[in-house]
C-alpha cells in the first residue's frame, strides 16, 4: 500500500453534491488541508489516498457547499418580531427607525451580529453579506464566530448614528477597508443604502472607493414600486438607466432586490456584468413584489439569494428561502418548470458566491476553494425515502437538518451545536439588549 | 391549604396561547384529565388547584393548540421528490399515477401514512384530514400513531385499485363509516375526488351518504384554472354554482383549494356555510394559483390550512405553511396588513378544526375540548429575543422547534422524539417500499 498523504480533515461516506462537475458523488468524500479543499471524489479513493486526525462520517447524510446568504442586516436579529403586518412606512417610521436611532451602538451591533451568525451557522450558512451601521463591530462579530462575511457600512445622505456626516462616512469606509482587506474571513465592501437615500455624488464617490480597492459596490435598487417611481420622477430615468448614466455599474456592482425593472434595464445589467441578490421572503412580507428571476437567468445575469434582515423575514434561514424562491416564481410565472431545485441550490451556493465576488473562494466543493461545507442529516422521517437529493434539500429539508458546518476548514457546528461558542451568553445579552429596545419604544 | 384535585397531566410555566379568550397567559398552565382539558389559567393558580403524576415544565416554551393539517394525502410521503419541476400533466401522468397504479396496496398506504404521521407529530400537528386510497389502512395507521384524523376514501368515476367500481366504492365508504364512527380519534368522511373526475350522480350520492351519517363531505374544487374552465364548458356554470344546483353544498361541505372562484361563488359559499382548506405551498409548486383568502375571511367563510400531499409540497410542515400563507397573500394583495400572524395561526388551529367539523373537539386550548397540545421550545438563537409569540410562531419558528406533543391527553412526542414508536422500523419499511416504486417506474 502506498503511503497516504497527511491532511487535516476527511469528510466521507455520504452523498456529495459538489455544485461543480461531477454533480453527485455517492459515496463521496471531501478532504481538507490548511483550510482548503484538496480532494473531492469517491469515499474509497479518499480512503486510499489520505489520512487525517479528524474524520467526519457522513453516512445517511448529504454534503453540500456552505450556503451563501447574499444579503442581510445581521444585527437586526435583535429587532425580529418587534412589529409585523404593518404598512411599510408605518413599520419603518414608527418602529424600526426609532428602535435603531435610540439603541444602535457598537455593543448592540456586535451582539446582534453574533446572534445572527449563530442562527446562520446552525442553518448551514458559511458566508453572508451584511449591510448595517457600526460595521466594524459586525465584522469583529463575524470573525469571532468564524463566519465568512462581505461587510459594508451603510452610507446615505443624512447623518448616521455611527459616523456622523457622509464625509466621515467615506473616511469610516476607507479605514474599514484598510482594517479588514487582508483578513482571511472578512471581505470589506462599499454599501450605499439606496437610490432615494443617496445623492448621485455619493454613488459616484462610493464607486471610486470600491474600484480603487477592488471591492464590491452593493446597493439596494428598485426594491419597491414607489422607490422605482420616485427615481423616475426625480431623475427622468429608470433605476438602472440612471445608474448607468452615473457610470457606477460594473462587474463589482451588486443590486439587492432589483424587483421593479424593465427589459431595457435587464439588458443594461447583463451588458455591464451587474449581479443581483434576490430576497423573496422579505419582498413578500413587506408586499414589495417579486423580482423577474427567470428573466435574469435567461439573460445570464448572476443571481444570488438572501434572507434580508430578520425584522422583515423573520429568520435567517436559507433552507426555507430556497423553498420559497422556487415556489414563488413557479406560481407567478405560471410555469412549474421555472426555478427547478438544482437551479435554486445554485443560487444559494455557487452563484451567490460569484455575485459577491467570491466565486474563486467558496460556493462549490471544488479543489482549491476554501473548505466551506454543510452536512445535512437525511436520516429523518421527512427526508425518507429519498429519490433526489436536490429536491429534498430545496423542498423538504429544514435548517435544523444541518448537522455539521465547516468554514475555511474549521468545524463550527458539530452535531447541531456550535463549537467553542457560549450560545447561552449570546442569548442572555440579546435578551438584555432587547429589554432596552422595548423600553425605548414606549 | 385546600386539597388539590388529582388529574393526569399538568403543563405549566410557559406562555400559553389559547386561540380563545384570554389569548395569552404568562406564565400559564393547561391541566388535563381523562384526555380532556380541565383547566386553562395561570401557572400559580394551577399549582394551587391541581396535582398530577406528570408535569411538563414549559419555562422558555410556548404552548399552543395542536396544529390542524386540513388537507393531505398522507401516504404520498412515499412519493416525495419522485418528480418535481414538471408541467402538472407530465408530473401526474408520467410519474404519480403510474407509481400509484403499480404500487398502491394496503401495506404501502399503512406504512406511508405512519411515516407521514411521524413527520406531522414531530412538527406539532395533532389532527389531519386525509384523502387517499385504501383509507381503512390509513385510518389504522393514524390510530396506531395516536393522531386525530378525518379520513375518507377517494371516490371517482373510473375504477379504483382499491374498491373497483364506484358502486363498490360507495359500499366501501359505508363500511368505512360504520367501522370508524365511534373511534375516539378517527372521524370518517366522504371524499369525492373533484368535479372533473366525479359525475353529478356521484356527487349527489356522496352528499346523501355524508348527510345520513352526519359526516363531512370533502371535495377538491377549482384547484386549477383549467379545472374551472372544464367545468364551465361542461356544465355551463362556475364550480360552486354547479355544486349549488346539484344541492350538495351545506355546512358539512369542505372545498379543498378553491383557488379559481368569482364573487358570485364566494357569496354562495358564505350563504351555504361551506368551509375551504387552502394549500398555498402545493398551489405554488404546481403553478396552480392562489386562493382569495382575504376575501373569504371578509365574507366570514371558515378557512383551514393544509399542506396537501408530500409529493407536491414537499413536506407536511404546518409551521412553514403558515409562514408561506401569510407572505403569499401579502405580496399578492399588495397589502402587508393582510393575513397577520394571529389570523394565520387561527387558520392553522381553531378555524381548521371548525372547517373539518371538529370545532367543539379541538383547535383551541379551551376547557372541555380534547387535550391536543403542542409545546415549542423558544430557547433558540432564531427565537431570541422575543417581542411577540404569534409573530415568532408564524414567521420565525420551524417545525423542529416543537419539543412535545400531546393528543387527546396522551404524550406522543417528548423532547423531539416520538413516544413508544419504532421510527427506525417505519423508515426502514419506507425505504424498502420506495425501492419497489423506483423499480416500477423504470
Amino acid at each position: 500500500m502506498t503511503k497516504r498523504t497527511e491532511t487535516d480533515l476527511i469528510i466521507t461516506g455520504g452523498i456529495v453534491l459538489t455544485m461543480d462537475e461531477p454533480e453527485v458523488i455517492e459515496p463521496g468524500a471531501v478532504v481538507v488541508n490548511d483550510g482548503d479543499i484538496v480532494f473531492v471524489g469517491t469515499a474509497p479513493d479518499a480512503a486510499e489516498l489520505f489520512i487525517a486526525p479528524t474524520v467526519i462520517d457522513t453516512v445517511d447524510c448529504v454534503v453540500i457547499p456552505g450556503l451563501v446568504n447574499g444579503h442581510t442586516h445581521a444585527a437586526m436579529s435583535l429587532l425580529r418580531g418587534i412589529a409585523d403586518d404593518l404598512p411599510l412606512e408605518e413599520w419603518l417610521q414608527d418602529y424600526i427607525f426609532p428602535a435603531e436611532a435610540r439603541n444602535l451602538d457598537e455593543d448592540l451591533v456586535y451582539w446582534g451580529t453574533k446572534l445572527a451568525c449563530a442562527e446562520m451557522l446552525l442553518g448551514g450558512i458559511t458566508t453572508f453579506c451584511d449591510m448595517y451601521l457600526f460595521e466594524d463591530s459586525a465584522a469583529r462579530a463575524a470573525r469571532d464566530m468564524g463566519m465568512r462575511g462581505v461587510m459594508g457600512e451603510v452610507l446615505y445622505d443624512f447623518d448616521s448614528p455611527n459616523y456622523g456626516t457622509i464625509e466621515k462616512g467615506f473616511e469610516y469606509t476607507e479605514t474599514f477597508i484598510q482594517t479588514w482587506k487582508d483578513d482571511p474571513l472578512i471581505t470589506p465592501s462599499v454599501q450605499p443604502h439606496a437610490l432615494d437615500t443617496c445623492s448621485p455624488e455619493l454613488l459616484v464617490r462610493a464607486k471610486e472607493i470600491a474600484d480603487s480597492h477592488k471591492v464590491p459596490l452593493i446597493v439596494h435598487v428598485a426594491e419597491t414600486k414607489s422607490n422605482r417611481e420616485y427615481i423616475k420622477e426625480k431623475h427622468s430615468a429608470s433605476s438602472f438607466v440612471y445608474l448607468d448614466k452615473l457610470g457606477v455599474l460594473g462587474e463589482n456592482f451588486v443590486a439587492d432586490h432589483a424587483v421593479w425593472v424593465d427589459d431595457e434595464e435587464m439588458d443594461i445589467m447583463a451588458d455591464r456584468g451587474v449581479s443581483i441578490v434576490t430576497n423573496p421572503e422579505s419582498n413578500m412580507k413587506l408586499s414589495s413584489g417579486w423580482a423577474p428571476i427567470h428573466s435574469y437567468l435567461q439573460r445570464g445575469i448572476t443571481v444570488g439569494l438572501g434572507t434580508d434582515g430578520a425584522a422583515s423575514n423573520n429568520n435567517l434561514d436559507m433552507m426555507g428561502e430556497m423553498d420559497t424562491l422556487a415556489k414563488l416564481h413557479k406560481v407567478y410565472d405560471t410555469d412549474p418548470t421555472h426555478l427547478g431545485a438544482k437551479t435554486v441550490m445554485g443560487l444559494a451556493t455557487r452563484d451567490g458566491a460569484r455575485a459577491l465576488g467570491l466565486g474563486e473562494i467558496t460556493g462549490s466543493l471544488t479543489v482549491g476553494k476554501k473548505a466551506d461545507i454543510a452536512i445535512l442529516d437525511f436520516n429523518k422521517p421527512h427526508l425518507t425515502p429519498m429519490y433526489d437529493p436536490f429536491s429534498h434539500i430545496v423542498y423538504a429539508a429544514l435548517a435544523s437538518d444541518v448537522r455539521d458546518v465547516v468554514v475555511g476548514g474549521v468545524p463550527r457546528v458539530r452535531g447541531r451545536r456550535l463549537v467553542n461558542t457560549d450560545i447561552d451568553q449570546i442569548m442572555a445579552n440579546a435578551k438584555q439588549l432587547a429589554g432596552h429596545v422595548r423600553s425605548s419604544l414606549k
